[in-house]
């Protein structure tokens, strides 16, 4: 069973197997993310920096915009351990981000760190939901889940309600309504979060409640934004007889349905669907869009940029 | 050479052809898209039409949507004209189309009947009047090409002159201007024509030209409608940090880049594009986006339905 | 719950509820799937036999290869039964087949016909199955399961064997060995099925089975055939430096991965792609691939044509 | 009239206008491809070398496959030549790759280099030779065409002779025979190019060519490979049934369609294609299949990987 008390000592029995293992295989993946204003030479104290300690560089994307001198970086590494703890990493890289005047610094080492503390929101449609509970379940969703919160009751015998009890996961329904959109209530629930889900949760998040978060919020939008801001998009594209439709996965702002965009996916629809064939197929893309969406969020890959865009490595 | 008066006798020319080669193959292929208020016993009477004559279905489409009691349907058939002459095989459609009140009764025999004809308007972009040539050329686009009009002046020298002259096909070019869109002279040089092809043209026709014209008119809008309308939607796009950029084509009706959508097709960007990949990106899309349209539309197989949507066959 | 005992008594609830909003939609949905040698007057016959009994065609679908004499097609209709009855309705289409010498002649009512009952085989690798589980689960796969069948154990407390448990679906444990098929039992088992999906079930089906069984078997192959037949397509595809990998789903016979494909999808790798992504990103596509070809499969839409080949409508 | 003694001049004409304009941007983009036993610290320093001389780096990709020791990376930089001389670049360069014991090490500044010489070798299809000379002449093809070979005659006023006369690029033909291969020919055609291209060359050119010419050539393969190697793929997918087909680009080695893919496209086919339209659809791919092999080869995009594979940054 896991639940918020075992994950600590899950962490720790992964640290302590990896040390045991460590004549095999001393080892640790590091992945370190960069963004500060472009000058000569990042790279090269970047890199000089990981080498000087022993660690052995895999994989690194650097990206800078044309015409904008804002550099941004991730970087996959290896590195043993006792020759560079993990305080010491830490300090190492932010020293180069004071150094660069850097507005993002940020190192993971899997295999040592706190996994990803998230909860989801969902509303009345379970899909999104359910299926981030069956990838979490097959390990597949590298989270750890402190709550799922809802709008929309369930009944106690529904496999998302058994799902939740089997699995030690709490589920909060929050009612709202016109004016109570108990988002202080919430905001106590998700206090120890690294980021929010929102599964179709069909409120929409003030932006004092972001503000008072101040963390990431994902979410998926059931149409292909742009288009079909707002509420019941697959109606809309019906409608609007396009021949694609699609799901947008995006990090939540104040206006609605247009924070920087992480993921879309799309289908095509023709003039043999109809409105219940449109939410079907717009339900798979929704499921994949938001897990991939997260996956890629918590691999360190996405990095907003400017005020709509996300770099995406 | 092929020109305007090659025409004619090009399509004489092939029906004797198959006269001569009738010991062979008797037969011609036929197509017939009907559109009526929906009743028991359509496809019995459309399909005892055609095998009382001696004629074999090969392919049929019917599509009769939720709700609606609207009957679309589109028939491929072969028949003997020795035993079934054109003009009979015309007159008995459209005696079925008047006992079911049809608003939409069309039959082609493509190895008898004229080719479309059609104009192709553009304006600076080449690049899909260009490709359409081509594929004219190629004998893959199965029209005939009246002429080309553009608000764009274009160097005797250049790739698409000399290929319209080698062709004898007429280029025309009309500069607008505020309160100047040359309409009653395109009017007179497309009056000959089946239908328009708007290959990145620029103006917007008016509503009176489209009653005047009354044809239909088909339009490749470089943007996932209905994202993206109006100008510039590539600089739109990748302004709104979008993760897929399309290509629409759509009938033309009063309202800019909002007629029925026919064809549409999307490709990834990413952070790695700027926004000339954005637009070469979408110019590939248009090409092959537009291409496809006009060849559907050709076959038989667009129908306009309720006022946003297209059956397509 | 939902039994074996629970079966009939669920359709007859679902018809008798039918007779019981009678008075505001009498009408029930028919598919009708035909194959005979073609001849002039096939769709005006079957047209006009239904339309004869007040039957209202909603949808057709006619196929005849090129320079086959071979007629395929797939007609959805509603019909009333107190005016066509389901006994004549079947006695009429078999008039019909006899008629014009049929191969095929299936027609269903979904809404009064028993559900498709089938089996699933499986062998270690679970995520088809539990995918085919949940869409079940979620009422998006038409099918009644009347048992799992596995030569892999599983133990009492996996996710697979409690949600069997719970809804009631026998699971069968025939370990196989090597001259050990266990066909005769299985053949026991899923006497009373009406087709069978292999989800990963990685025991090769003889052809005595396959003749004595006698119905159709739909199995998932991990690679993009004709592609890496056999074991381990995704370490073969890994190796070959391919660019795209897939799945497909097909019927079963004598020869391994052989044949007549229903569906194929694919997803783009790269370099970046190691062999646990490629197998992450090939089991997603089989789990869609599968669950594709079974809803086509149940709405009639799957006919085999020549040896290697399928009409999918 | 660009014809092979043009090709220094307007490199020469580039590099003294991009002098004339160094007081409004002095800097020229530079790409340096490189593969090595991978140590730590490589990243450290080329990039270092790269800032050192007042280069900025813009985009970094680095490989390292996992369990392999090889390291591979791309970096696109800017630097002014006034203070890093292509010449002094290069052998900077290469002091690196003598260090790392580099298998590979390309360095090439777009706008001083030479543009890449090729020959494209085609046979009686065209589809694939005219898009490339289109797409060239659109400068999108950033490459000289020295010369085009055919073992298949053209008559002088088809589209291709012509333009290649306009053009002033000279056109081959050596038919081949059983034994008549005319390698010895082809090599002294094309012994100035840097690589070659095969549109849809039907001869199988022998290890001895290969080995004699000793540079890349890139061929269009009109099939999904590993499926349908050898002659008539489209026939052989037909016949096998498939619901996708693709075409592959590859480098040719001495195993007839099996050299290291660099890209794949796929599209749908239906029971509704037959033969005609699998072959449509396959040019359709094979043209953009081709044309992006090319450009990112060009870009230096594509490393060889292990004997069947390719990195494609």
């Amino acid at each position: 069973m896991v639940g918020a008390q075992a994950r600590v000592s899950s962490s720790l029995r992964r640290a302590a197997a990896r040390a045991f293992s460590s004549s095999t295989s001393p080892f640790f993946r590091g992945i370190h993310v960069f963004q500060c204003p472009d000058v000569v030479g990042i790279v090269a104290k970047l890199s000089e920096c990981i080498a000087s300690k022993g660690g052995n560089i895999h994989c690194v994307d650097v990206f800078v915009p044309e015409n904008k001198r804002i550099f941004y970086s991730r970087t996959e590494f290896s590195f043993d351990p006792s020759r560079w703890p993990r305080h010491v990493l830490e300090s190492d890289f932010q020293k180069l981000a004071k150094h660069f005047g850097a507005e993002r610094s940020i190192v993971r080492v899997p295999d040592l760190d706190l996994r990803y503390k998230i909860a989801v929101l969902a509303s009345k449609q379970d899909h999104c939901l359910v299926d981030l509970l069956h990838r979490w379940q097959d390990q597949r969703l590298p989270v750890d889940i402190n709550c799922i919160i809802s709008n929309h009751p369930r009944a106690p015998n529904t496999h998302v309600i058994r799902f939740l009890e089997r699995h030690g996961i709490p589920f909060h329904c929050l009612p709202t309504g016109p004016g109570k959109k108990r988002e202080e209530e919430i905001l106590e629930l998700v206090e120890d979060t690294d980021f929010l889900v929102l599964a179709r949760y069909m409120q929409i998040l003030s932006g004092g409640f972001l503000q008072a978060y101040g963390k990431d919020i994902i979410n998926i939008h059931h149409g292909l934004l742009p288009s079909f801001k707002g509420g019941n998009p697959s109606r809309q594209a019906f409608e609007a007889g396009v021949k694609l439709i699609g799901a947008t996965s995006h990090f939540v702002t104040e206006e609605l349905d247009a924070g920087p965009i992480i993921e879309q996916m799309v289908e095509r629809v023709s003039h043999k669907d109809n409105l219940t064939s449109f939410v079907m197929k717009s339900e798979n893309l929704e499921k994949q869009c938001l897990s991939q969406a997260i996956k890629s969020y918590c691999e360190l890959r996405v990095i907003p940029y400017e005020s709509r865009k996300t770099v995406v490595f």
